[in-house]
């Protein structure tokens, strides 16, 4: 694997998480040097996912996660016999991937914007791919 | 911040509201210079959005607008206490970002397609970050 | 139109359907000669999408498909007179683009991960632009 591609190793505790990777993913982008760019993050997992949203109020994202389990429930009459179906689905919605600025050496986000990673199949350990690129 | 990124500036009049800004973001790629690459758009808010979806019929938009606030209810027993739950939940479903190619130095489109601000929380003064870069 | 774009055509046999592109964008990649950098996939479409999902079991996708349809159904009030409007909200949520990381000339795919063409109203004749870019 390339020397750009760095990992972020995260270890989930619940069934659906969401996991807050704004630290990590900051001082990859630190260490790569780079300085007006962009920085791509990809989770190789079909039942997890990737999102950006508050990471002020922890009560945004427990939102989040109890209404996505309502919308697409646990159980639904899935023909997928592992039972992680919804899980599968939840990662098609909020997708699998983001890219963000960096300008001044530093992930551009909003004020109140954080990185997520989204368990919807933990626990378990899982990776989110990260590439930071000059341009 | 960087020359390279450029900003939308939409106010928006309604709580939820999908404004088009694919004339704004064209003249930025045409005033880029930018030939051949990619156009990318970022939103730095956590209750709003982008997507990209039909600009000929209006009726589309309202329909997905409708459509969102009928899954996601403005109350739903969140524990949120802004009353904006929604507003995030809507935003990690379409998501805040997009990539668009550039070819001949301008947006590579389909025909019935157009570049969205999705409000999820207004009225409010909202930005758009736009970045074109050749490659 | 630039000659970095490839595309890959699609033709759909249902009203809804996933179709799994990984095979035609894996050639496409190796043809690019690029060795490392990143795949961009573009559907430019307004009632169909893009996802990343498990491509071992084709319960997956089916119950994927199965869950939107349910969330999302096909009449429902809506007011854009061509009865295709689920068909455009569908292609919100999932959205119309991809990124994939490529390493070693090939796609960076988790184990179980296939890249999906989503058709939301077919059956149709459909296109998906791809793109490989060296970084």
């Amino acid at each position: 694997m390339s020397l750009r591609i760095y990992t972020v190793e995260v270890s989930t505790r619940e069934r659906t998480q969401m996991v807050d990777i704004t630290g990590e993913v900051s001082r990859i982008v630190a260490r790569s040097g780079v300085s007006e760019g962009v920085c791509r993050l990809f989770v190789p997992h079909t039942t997890a996912g990737l999102t950006i949203n508050e990471n002020a109020d922890p009560t945004v994202v427990d939102d989040i996660l109890a209404e996505l389990n309502k919308i697409i429930p646990f159980e639904d009459g899935y023909g997928h016999s592992e039972g992680n179906s919804a899980a599968h689905i939840k990662s098609s919605l909020t997708g699998v991937s983001l890219t963000v600025f960096v300008t001044g050496g530093r992930l551009l986000l909003g004020t109140w914007q954080g990185l997520y990673f989204c368990e919807y199949d933990g626990p378990r350990r899982r990776k989110v791919l990260v590439k930071v690129i000059e341009e």
